[in-house]
């Protein structure tokens, strides 16, 4: 049966969704999870900003055996959604061990622009 | 007799192979592997999709003493090969410790894009 | 009661900030932190240069609860500044266990490029 | 007295000094690093390749409390350097703890494109 492998909680310290777009592609960003257990996992994602209180317990599934690549444009929690243009960052905990890269496409101008880490893992005993 | 050093369980959340390439250089990505040790490494990848199993079991020999950077585009088993233009994941693991790095070159448009990350290693005890 | 995560002391190798921006974007690094407790984070930042000694002790608050994306142009004391067009290096020390984010968007060209690295953190052992 | 700080052992499995610049800046790549301590490192770089043997004892000063920002091009032995265009990969050991970054400007293309991470650092017990 194949288990959980990774860490329970994230962090990704440097979020922001550009405002605009030109030339084919549209700006994004991407939190990306692998699930390599037999069972699903269950995501909690806290938004943090600098000038006002975090937006908490946004809920994602990931599929068993799955990837999901999550655009943080359709991470919203009772009508509040995360602005563009504004600085922000992001913890992801979830029930059993994940995987957790951050990816953004920036779009602002015609030639797109890259970037990607593997998010911050916490290490837990359990 | 140089040692095999890193660790033997690798895990790239955020995968793409661009479906298109402008200008002179080709959309492509690459799995970027050391070994160190006097012996040949043994890879085994399971590419991880949002909507189907994974597919498992593709085997990659990297020899000893030198580096390997994989596309994946060249990875396939039994005919079937990772599709452009989907979001997966990929899991390497090694018989023997190794180092891996994964970098995409994105030239969707004209100029292109790049973006790279250390794997994320899992610590075996062995 | 939110806790601190992370670690105290983080570093960053490759800092610069590029000479020129043309486009509509405007070259910078961003130095991104996150403070989960609920208690304000007090930062001390050390500069590394090739050439000449550090630049120490220049302090930055992070909120309790908030992330901070501290662009590096904005790290002075008593009228010292990080030169532009320089490779420099960062260090991050924090009162209480905080994590970290570098990334540059050189505009030196017309399309912008980025470039994104979690810092690297030394663990304590407080 | 000021501490040595990070590990001795640091891996880079995706070096490449692209062939082409064009626009304003040269491709290059860097490999940055810190030392903290009151003491000058000393680094050894071994460079691997995919289809010859390794290149090794390429010997780099760093200074006591300064960083150092080395161009891989700049990295020779007996006459022999990197060559252009080739899929290669780095070790750095250092005689005391270092931190290491490594960064590639590709200007192929005449709008640059930019990744960079924090070298693989392999722990010693000493």
């Amino acid at each position: 049966m194949p288990q959980a492998t990774g860490e329970k909680l994230w962090y990704i310290p440097d979020a922001y969704i550009p405002e605009k777009s030109s030339g084919g592609l549209t700006s994004h960003e991407s939190v990306c999870v692998i699930n390599t257990a037999s069972e699903d996992a269950l995501l909690s994602f806290t938004v943090f900003f600098e000038d006002r209180a975090p937006l908490e317990d946004i809920l994602v599934v990931v599929p068993a055996r799955r990837t999901k690549h999550i655009r943080t444009s359709s991470l919203a929690k009772g009508g509040a959604s995360i602005p563009v243009g504004v600085p922000y960052a992001i913890e992801v905990r979830s029930d059993i061990k994940i995987i957790v890269q951050y990816s953004r496409l920036d779009a602002t101008q015609a030639e797109n622009a890259l970037m990607s880490v593997i998010a911050y893992p916490v290490r837990s005993s359990s």
